[in-house]
């Protein structure tokens, strides 16, 4: 009898299982029927703006170009392509006063959770998720996550923030029009800040990046997914997901602020690309994704943003939960070689 | 508005949002239709025992004792009271040859998953869960659990053991015949590392047992659930899943190997108080549970071993996956506020 692997997260100290005995093949995780999410009047379709809060910031095309706008005095704009409004369940919410203290005291175990939740609309066409939107509708939603990462980053009590998406009932999108979430929280999160601490460590015993390091091998991985000039994306070593891939900018940065126009593009295009596959393999599965980035100007040199893709086709049971180890029943290379299959057939 | 709190928990580097803005109720998680495993031959009932492997430890009942037996050579024993057999499908294996390096090399990233994955079944009952066992039933259980510890522990590559349950499919059951799991892994999971470190950091600047600390406070808090002689259940205070409890020892015990007669007696009362409660309240809900402990006897005067229980009634999605902060809905006092009045209506 073989052994499964046991393989450490590249930065982390996370381990995986590498559990292939059993012999699943990614196609056996594609779903036939999924549970749906409630039918009704979608909040998010335009025509209902009312039902929910006025919007942070839209984006109205006119004449080619894109206005950017914000809803006031209880006045909803209409005709946007791009729709970004406070969550109407924020978990984290800001400060009223100017004067409060958004300090979490060292070694304390309470704080008010302030920070920022968003919901952002990204398209107005209810089906439009990144699998089957067009590079333009795509280009949008960059833009839109970098317009509001600029705005919420700038606030004093935010230290960090998320940029996730969750996809199909079962990985916790209630709404099934296309959306993602944006998340400002008053500390860097635990798993960001074991990435910086372990990056940091590496780059000052080895004076590199470990994130270029990681993409300049698993570039020539059987892990290697796809790439265009700007971006690549691979199924990661000790992936904990089936499936779970990720994307990288070639180009060292800390945080995606400083993306160029090109780069904004090829970013579009590398989505699409990812999860036009995905859906065509595994008849459209559940998934997460979220930005991994910094906002910390002395993580520069270390720091390399990307985005981890978790699509949701296995549940964590009581031992994943319980102990922080993961079994993951489709090798990453298996992974790897499924999604390359049908960018290319 | 009035702010979310952030907790952090007791060891652990890890926060939690309580996020009861949404203002739902304990009973808003109770489900009507839950999804049900696929029914067909239970390869778990009596009767079956030739669709698994054969058992490493069977008790069977003969004149008011428990005799405790292995199948060998095809030989598969019946009229079992307790079932144990290696899982068909096992995440971890142990090494096959003695000389088999088992060792995790220092910062290395790749190791064979040597150690053992079991399936404890329960009860010969299909459907005799804690939450409906009988009290000599439940015995039977800790006692397996106990016998089968004793072993695993005492193999050379083995550093941990995880005895843990996975209830309901949508926490990862496939099978509903009452069963729990065993894995032995060759290292100290994550998380139990973690409170290793924590606990042992308390007992050297304090000079006491932080979890002999947390009991003392939390019987006296309003996530205080239940109790009796031995054992007490809590609501814990950043708890990362709504009505999560833990189930303590009162007595200071690293592991659960040096349990008394009557503390066996106690831990299977509270079992089942607590998961009656927690059917009664929310129509047999999914859960997980999972042992912390130590096997180690240099963690004696700082580890205590116990229960942790994750009723699962939410979704970890994006944000929680991608960060490692969890959002909970429903507050720990709440929660246990609800468990006290099913277990005393």
């Amino acid at each position: 009898m073989p052994h499964n692997e046991l393989r450490k997260d590249y930065l982390l100290d996370r381990w995986v299982v590498i559990a292939t005995e059993r012999g699943r093949r990614p196609t056996d995780f594609a779903k036939k029927e999924k549970p749906q999410a409630k039918v009704g009047v979608c909040p998010f379709c335009p025509g209902n703006e009312h039902l929910t809060p006025p919007a942070v910031l839209a984006y109205i095309e006119a004449g080619g170009k894109i206005e950017k706008v914000k809803d006031e005095d209880g006045f909803r704009h209409k005709g946007w392509v791009i729709r970004c409004f406070p969550n109407l369940y924020p978990a984290f919410t800001p400060p009223q006063e100017k004067a409060d203290k958004w300090e979490i005291a060292e070694g304390g175990d309470l704080a008010p959770a302030f920070g920022h939740h968003e919901v952002l609309v990204e398209s107005p066409n209810h089906d439009e998720h990144p699998s089957d939107a067009s590079i333009p509708q795509l280009l949008h939603v960059v833009n839109a996550y970098l317009d509001r990462l600029v705005e919420l980053a700038s606030k004093p009590y935010v230290r960090y923030v998320s940029i996730f998406r969750n996809h199909g009932l079962e990985a916790g999108a209630s709404l099934s029009h296309a959306h993602s979430q944006i998340i400002a929280t008053p500390f860097v999160p635990k798993i960001v800040e074991e990435e910086l601490q372990a990056s940091e460590r590496f780059w000052l015993e080895k004076g590199e990046c470990i994130f270029c390091n990681i993409i300049k091998r698993e570039r020539e991985s059987p892990r290697f997914i796809t790439e265009n000039q700007d971006f690549v994306a691979f199924a990661p070593w000790a992936s904990a997901n089936p499936m779970e891939f990720w994307i990288f900018p070639k180009r060292h940065m800390h945080t995606p602020l400083e993306i160029t126009e090109n780069e904004k593009l090829n970013l579009a295009k590398i989505l699409k690309t990812c999860f036009s596959a995905l859906k065509s393999l595994l008849n459209d599965p559940p998934y997460n994704y979220g930005f991994h980035l910094s906002l910390d100007e002395k993580t520069r040199q270390y720091y390399h943003w990307h985005l981890e893709v978790y699509p949701k086709l296995a549940i964590w049971a009581g031992f994943e939960k319980s102990t922080g180890i993961y079994i993951n029943t489709v090798s990453p290379e298996n992974a790897a070689e499924s999604l390359r299959k049908a960018i290319s057939p």
